[in-house]
């Protein structure tokens, strides 16, 4: 049973491989009657295009999005939203001399295990280049999101060891594209771009760790006890190519304090519930109670490098692969808008999995 | 739409409150014509049952688990297992003080507001007992990996500042239940116990980490895209009570290591393909590749504390909160067979997807 | 994959075999807050339990519910609704000697193949027995359901070859328990009790039909292009016992008339839109439409008979088996509560879809 | 929640409307490393496009099938199949003078009040031409289940009153595309043709019954107790356009029957076990016997006629409606590859399903 849907009402269904004909995808369940607005879905898949920058892969792609179906006359109809971006730019020679080997930390060994067959030509169907759907239906429902005032709005934290140590509220949050590694210190972020670009001509890569903050005024979102609202947000940031952490609130940090620290006290702010703190990350039992939530994702350093390394082939020769292929030392500010995509995702599926608990 | 399945194929429904007349579920494709020992499920239950030594809640509750259905004759017969556990020392009196008060960092507030209604006694169905559930099913799933060779094996490896920093290989994993914290240095689970009884006398709570270790010899469990294995195993583990993060093989850690260094190459281990390292943690593009597979969880220390603290009620009083009901000063000891649980019904879950990939 | 679960939103999963310690099953995604009147649950349960009249099987089950969860002071607090109903009445004995024999259409020698196991005490969990836990969550959901104005009432329009061929409109279909049959003329249901008495005698079975009209005032129930209303509710009724055959509105009949005959017209009821005819059977292009929604579902005799009949055991052998069991010579009139319940699953399900339309 | 997925492990998502640039669809879930024969896709969508004979629509589309992905060298690799028809024969100018007017028995009426917007052109997502995507999946479907044995052939056999009498084993089914009306008797044939004709030219519609006979040689497909084998064929049919009944075995027929008469005697044929009849139809307790699936599909006289009619326009006033688009007296023949289609989703999907029911 394979895994390409995600979402239970709200629901994404991708397709497509790197070197294919086209991506594309399936959003059935978008509320109907809702204006789409077309450019802006394509801003956000610039945000993530290749060749954006100079720290970004140099693959050209105009990762243009056509749609066709669900939306008529600038508004969803409620029936499905079919869309397909033509793959462009492959260079499908690149990748022959891979064709038999398995990369280091790559998915070519497991997709041969698993099925017997694999679309070798940039990775196939395991290349990020499928999260490009992800940002065509994350955009959509960020409209969608922004009629209930809900506001997402990631950011790079982290890269390799320069950390954004300062609290996110301390700076503009709007202004995060102003620098091409979207954080939202300047000055961190010059240094990050320079050790990107330092990695990148090393032939090597970097990681680092992309926050997110969600402006959330609506209580109740979350579904006891397996669908918790942070159990469905990690597991749609898991999902991403790359990721090995997610933590929501106080996270990891969380074990070093005492129940007594931890516990955010209620109190009324005029007619309002809130809390004096934020451990919970805006999420408790599982379920929204309106204040921001906050989680952080750790992305790895990617494994494809021009660096020599040592593997073995398909028939279990010790190799030495020089990958030739277009690479992106560090993708983490091209991540910033796959994160907001998929917190979107999850978000309107829980706004509209709440309209159905009370008649 | 609810959450209170879990799985797609091996599929969990747990229903019930923590001071209802009983807690159960049902599990619904269970591979049939399997043997089923029951005796073992309950030696789980027991893992997890509170009472079970002074560090814990001093509820008691035998925990004893009826099975209803799909098991004849000692064998699973593929018809869906339905199973009940009756609560019993329900002390509900406990609670009519806080009927109508928000305790911090409790689901009290947010269940209020989704559902207009709460059953507050003992924190219904936002109660951790919920999770003696998932044990029943975890056991037999556990039962059911052990025959293909999957062994899961969780330990505590944190508690508050308390980390067990060498690594887990060093120790013997098969003598976790040696000590009441169930972690694997007995030197340091002395002291953890230690720092435990004190915060229990402070009438404060811990929170802290547990670590995990599959062995797990099957190639390709997992699901691109959505459904990644490491995806589905962190919602699995962020759906418990308390947990903050998630993170698998080099987690969070890897960003500080550029892809040169990260990456896991392969090698030949006489005929079979291995990896040198395991930043991985067992997983590769989503998909098992026969390593290890290694996660660990973050554990907040838990809402309830004996400790006076400042909250609202329903009508936005302030009040001052002295919580009555018992209470489990560090409950990550006791969420050691939960995350073997949940582990095991994601591994199960893929187990039984992978049957269908191929003809 | 098993299939023990039914509905997407509102959805019930149900457990048990005839002759286990008990039966049940639970509701997930039941609206919050409503008032269940468990009573009337139990009104349902009666009108399908066995040895309530001459005509049916003489097993004595009380079948009393027993509610576990997800009602707190007479209300849905949004939380599953577990439910067990005992079995009493089990003479297992009775089926020793077909341990090893196929009943002729019953599902014994599928069950064999299919699971390499088999519960064979009263046909385990293919007995019908299965259907009260249907009675008790659909009772639940007319309770919801009436609120909203939907009512369902199914009655028997045919019995072997006695057909009701007047219009249902010219009968009063409150008063249909004011015969054992079930049937609302009360003139036929003396003729159809006459027969089956006759049948029952000599040790045979009958089949039937059943019709259901569902007032329905809502307009928009059903999901295009797969899940149209008519489709769910085909579904339900042909996944209850011994059913062959369903048809909507105007059904087989549909095939005699030319589209100029059999289109409903639109006209105007004061401000309100309706149809001059209901081929349509309340629901176009699988959407209600607010008519009446009308169908008829084809009941077999059912396979358990008293007569001698030819068969072959496990090994081969041919064999004359002779039932011993207690025998229902005509199931028809028990089924009309399920056929309600298994409506009523589908137009509450429906009903909760709908909320997710629109913002 | 929309309803736009079709299946459990082999999953369609279709998308498209009538008159926009394109419909399509995925299959989610297709077994890897089959050889996927494309040229055989496109032969199935011929006998379903408009324009085939000249008792069908005059519309002209090419509907022409353009795989995107999971298909490499000719083989399913696991991944997601994408693909498009683009549509090409739009004349959305005929649709303009209905954009406000509800013809009757068609779904305008309930889309517009279900989703409050409505793509009037041709129908929209309403539109049969959707099943143009079930055709390209159930073909895959069909060279999938032909490499276990499985044929599915499906074959009008009644129009309007004109119905096929004799039993369809007279018949060589091998031989259906040998008259454009696909039923199975040469003679039956030449005057169903000659009826739809004269209603053709009165700008009348005729409905029919498709009946399909399955060999299946698998026994075990089909899963108690919600999603039985001829549940999800009934579902499956009923989710096609313009269909009003399905019934399986003896469907409404078996009501004339005892149950001494009806029941199927198990008997020894040479070293396998076989029924002396079938009145089952391949299916008992939900499950395939292995003994040849038979079921019948009713579908009314679709609403598109000619003919004026009367009706009501958005503003409740009444209007006589003459429809100008192109139209279809009797879409029975051309819905044989649909029921083809659908009934291979099932086969396959419980295929699939079955192989995770043991270890």
């Amino acid at each position: 049973m394979a895994g390409n849907t995600f979402g239970t009402i709200f629901k994404l269904t991708t397709f497509g491989e790197s070197h294919g004909p086209a991506i594309g995808g399936v959003i059935d369940g978008c509320p109907a009657n809702v204006e789409i607005n077309i450019a802006d879905v394509q801003v956000q898949l610039d945000r993530r295009k290749p060749g954006q920058s100079k720290i970004t892969t140099q693959r050209k792609e105009e990762d243009t999005v056509e749609f066709l179906s669900g939306i008529f006359e600038g508004k969803s109809t409620g029936a499905p939203i079919g869309f397909i971006i033509r793959n462009k730019d492959q260079r499908s020679k690149d990748y022959s001399n891979i064709k038999d080997v398995y990369r280091p930390s790559h998915a070519d060994y497991v997709y041969e295990q698993k099925y017997g067959i694999r679309d070798y030509r940039g990775g196939g169907r395991s290349s990020a280049r499928e999260t490009a759907c992800r940002v065509v239906a994350g955009a959509i429902a960020q409209q969608i999101l922004a009629k209930e005032g809900v506001r997402i709005q990631s950011y790079v934290s982290q890269i390799a060891h320069l950390e954004l140590t300062d609290d996110y509220r301390d700076f503009d949050l709007e202004r995060i594209e102003d620098n091409i590694v979207r954080c939202p210190s300047e000055e961190l972020a010059q240094d990050m771009i320079a050790l990107i670009d330092e990695v990148r001509k090393e032939g090597d890569s970097l990681g680092g760790i992309i926050s997110c903050k969600i402006t959330n005024p609506i209580v109740g979102l979350g579904e006891p006890v397996f669908d918790k609202l942070h159990a469905d947000l990690g597991k749609a940031m898991l999902s991403i190519n790359a990721v090995k952490g997610f933590e929501v609130g106080s996270g990891f940090g969380s074990v070093y304090l005492k129940g007594s620290e931890h516990n955010d006290s209620f109190e009324m702010d005029g007619e309002e519930i809130t809390t004096s703190s934020n451990y919970s990350g805006g999420i408790q039992g599982g379920i929204s109670n309106g204040e921001n939530i906050e989680f952080s994702v750790a992305f790895k350093p990617v494994a494809t490098i021009i660096k020599k390394q040592k593997t073995v082939d398909k028939n279990g020769n010790a190799v030495e692969l020089e990958v030739k292929g277009r690479h992106d030392p560090c993708v983490v500010p091209r991540a910033v808008p796959i994160v907001d995509a998929m917190a979107a995702l999850v978000m309107l599926d829980h706004l509209l999995r709440l309209k159905t608990v009370k008649l």
